[in-house]
């Protein structure tokens, strides 16, 4: 059994755009910069947040981190997004959600110019990506292509099982999967909540992506020797041996699947810390786009 | 064994759109107005093009066909198609494929502003497509997705097979199956070219999806009894039998298959004559947005 290890992957990636970016500056080219917007206090999303900003210094990207309160109107995010599309200083910037309910979140991402949606969350760019065009991947699925890609991890021909639907893992990672494309050309099951007989299809699955947010819902006896498992899931489980009172577990049962699994990702640690490192990389993509 | 009459459900909509037409007028509405731009003297393309047109005047629609020369530049289509991009008599127009080699087709699908876009053909469209968003749904999909509905097909929880990734069919028609929508719910199997074990694959389906365009591909021992079948393949095969020297194919071995099928297309009269009727109901959805 292999780990696919996203830790050390991102960090990886992270070194990669480093001296992408010292390259950049000694080409007398701009330094990239990416803005955040985030709206009200919540502490998940401060966290994460901070985290971006955090990794934009360490990569030596410039960053903004544009802090709105609770109470902001629609119109004044919309003006502050306005801003920051026609600043040509900012090369991507992305638009922290949860968004609190008195704003509609579709109109926020809508209003985001498809040029610097580095999460890829604007409709256009979702549709570049359905139809195999020049895009940015959002984080997730981007992520769990470049691991698949790092690890050599086979998928031509091979039969993945996508378990959960949504707009930003299940949906895409069907889609590229796929696709006429390195890590694509595998034959994609999309499994979701109105699925029947999932147990059937997951045991025929050669590639398993986890994607449904129940913890531990896959369990040995689901899946065939040699399978390769990805797991998104990242669930807090109260439990009273750990200092904090918690553990975190995925949608796998780790500890059962990985005895049966050829390559499989921890939680934490597989794709959680990948999706930083692919923000970055869609930064910095948007800055060779208009170098190119 | 019910067949799928496309045929007859494609006269019953447009019959639907006529009367609406009439609604519209009596209210002192604009009469719905498709443009259709057209490059060169392709035969089939203008067949197709010229049955759009006349449909246009069967249900009270305005048509407009712009015929330009297989020698137009890029930059003059690109102006022609701005001009139908303002022109607020305008409600909806489209380019038809294909398009001379010398002009990038991509690049002209991009120009057609998404609300006119009733191909759906626009990243914007397709990106709403896969966010289920409301949005054009091309017209073969949604052809489909309006059979299945009309023939009370049964699709949630169940397993669906669609052979052919291409943008127009079976990508769409994956993606549309798996939704939360009244036919959707189901769980999808996208396999092509590169799928293995396929037969495997297509004797677990419900409901089968052809579209790969090798005539007749799909055999009576690669489904099982029940199964829903939609044939989008139609092609030329020479039969010294006919007057013309040829008959249509579809996807499927019709007769053999038809045998054990709960629901099917027929080809000709199945899948395709939906497409005009719909390409028709996108103008009419054009003008009620408007309108609401």
């Amino acid at each position: 059994m292999t780990l696919l290890d996203g830790k050390k992957t991102a960090a990886d990636i992270k070194s990669e755009i480093a001296l992408e970016v010292i390259e950049l500056k000694n080409k007398g080219k701009k330094t990239p910069h990416l803005a955040a917007v985030i709206v009200g206090n919540d502490g998940a999303s401060l966290t994460y947040v901070n985290a971006k900003v955090k990794a934009c210094d360490r990569v030596g990207f410039e960053s903004t981190l544009i802090r709105l309160p609770e109470t902001v109107t629609e119109e004044d995010l919309l003006n502050e997004i306005n801003i920051l599309n026609i600043d040509t200083d900012i090369d991507g910037f992305i638009v922290q959600l949860p968004l609190p309910k008195h704003i509609d979140e579709q109109k926020i991402l809508m209003a985001v110019h498809p040029d610097k949606d580095v999460d890829g969350f604007h409709p256009t760019n979702v549709g570049k990506l359905t139809l195999n065009l020049p895009t940015f991947i959002s984080a997730t699925p981007f992520g769990i292509l470049e691991l698949l890609e790092r690890y050599n991890v086979e998928t031509v021909g091979k039969h993945v099982v996508v378990i959960g639907r949504s707009n930003i893992v299940g949906r895409p990672m069907s889609i590229l999967l796929s696709q006429k494309r390195t890590k694509g050309n595998a034959t994609v099951t999309l499994a979701h909540s109105r699925t029947q007989n999932l147990k059937e299809l997951t045991l025929q699955a050669d590639i398993i992506v986890a994607a449904i947010g129940i913890p531990e819902f896959l369990k040995a006896d689901m899946v065939k020797d040699g399978v390769t498992i990805v797991d998104v899931g990242i669930t807090r489980i109260a439990d009273s041996r750990k200092k904090n009172g918690y553990r975190l577990a995925g949608d796998v049962h780790f500890e059962s699947v990985a005895k049966k699994a050829a390559f499989i990702t921890p939680v934490p640690g597989g794709v959680g810390p990948m999706t930083i490192a692919m923000l970055l990389k869609n930064t910095l993509l948007s800055v060779k786009r208009k170098n190119s």
